[in-house]
């Protein structure tokens, strides 16, 4: 399903996975991630076009889409990381009372949140969201940090597309602990000129 | 299953990857990776520590192991790209008149071949047996090249491990077409001094 109304915002993901495709272990651990075993050395590479980092991500965004896992996941970390952002949770059954959050039952919701919330920059996280957007035709760009590791299992980033999404690569570097970056452009073949990689607001 | 007894020879792997994983389509086709859709521009990077490509990585290696699928696939190429190295088809099935290769039924007939052959540089391909050798611990060293695209589906490079496989970043470029290169070597725990990354014959 492509979702070919006009939106205002740009579909942003920015996420780190092992090299073989996994944002998190079958429980939800992401310690191969944040505190990778010591004893691996790794070149590190410099760019002309260096993937942004998170310090200059998050200040880019307005709007937040998670699901229920991401969303409990985040719940666990030592503060809460999206003050001044508003955050929409796309899940049927969760029942939270919390008022840093807008549960959002169906993509449709979600949607029409972001329209009447005037969202410009919308960073989309969690594995199942992320591909409900890709799917919808809702990701613009995509930033990936691979992590030098094979953890065999887990939550995979990517999933079934009804068709190929078509990528333009705009930035990639190594950067600290072996980690490749790259950052993409979704690449809209009907809605272009030849030859141009478009994104939203771009 | 890691195979600990001592063996004479570097276990390699050079793939190229679509961004979500797969080495090919569901029916084999790898369209997406020798005939990319033109449009989408992308930026290349060079590196101190470039990924040796294609050209030099297969004069490098003596021995080369792939499963039926992928010499089913070879067999579609103009010509047989590897005279001058011992093929070894690694198949409980295959029945096969070609005298340019040997076909072993079982990864322990793979292993007595490889040792009465004397391989130094072994190129493991193909999907199901790249991740048999990586389960082995056969595996020293992976080449990847991602292609900028999502296919949604097809054949996995990666697979299910009994434990994590660290590895070390050792090289990183980005090339023509928006491919991210990526070199690694498999980091053994067991088998090293405190941060030192190693892989047989290196």
């Amino acid at each position: 399903m492509e979702l070919t109304h006009h939106r205002e915002w740009t579909g942003r993901v920015f996420i780190g996975a092992s090299l073989d495709g996994f944002i998190a272990r079958p429980g939800g651990d992401i310690d191969w991630l944040t505190d990778p075993l010591p004893g691996p050395r790794h070149v590190s590479m410099t760019s002309a076009n260096e993937v942004p980092g998170w310090d200059d991500f998050l200040p880019s965004v307005d709007h937040l889409v998670m699901g229920r896992g991401t969303y409990e996941k985040v719940l666990t970390f030592a503060g809460w990381p999206y003050d001044g952002k508003r955050v929409i949770v796309l899940s049927s059954m969760l029942d939270a009372d919390d008022a840093r959050i807008t549960v959002a039952r169906t993509l449709e919701d979600v949607l029409r949140e972001l329209a009447g919330s005037r969202a410009r920059q919308v960073y989309v996280d969690g594995g199942k969201v992320i591909q409900t957007f890709l799917r919808a035709g809702l990701i613009d760009e995509i930033s990936i940090g691979w992590a030098p590791v094979l953890i065999g299992a887990g939550l995979p980033l990517f999933g079934f597309l009804d068709s190929d999404v078509q990528l333009s690569l705009v930035a990639s570097n190594a950067g600290d602990g072996g980690m490749v970056h790259a950052r993409y452009l979704v690449h809209r073949r009907a809605a272009q000129s030849e030859g141009e990689a478009v994104s939203a607001d771009h």
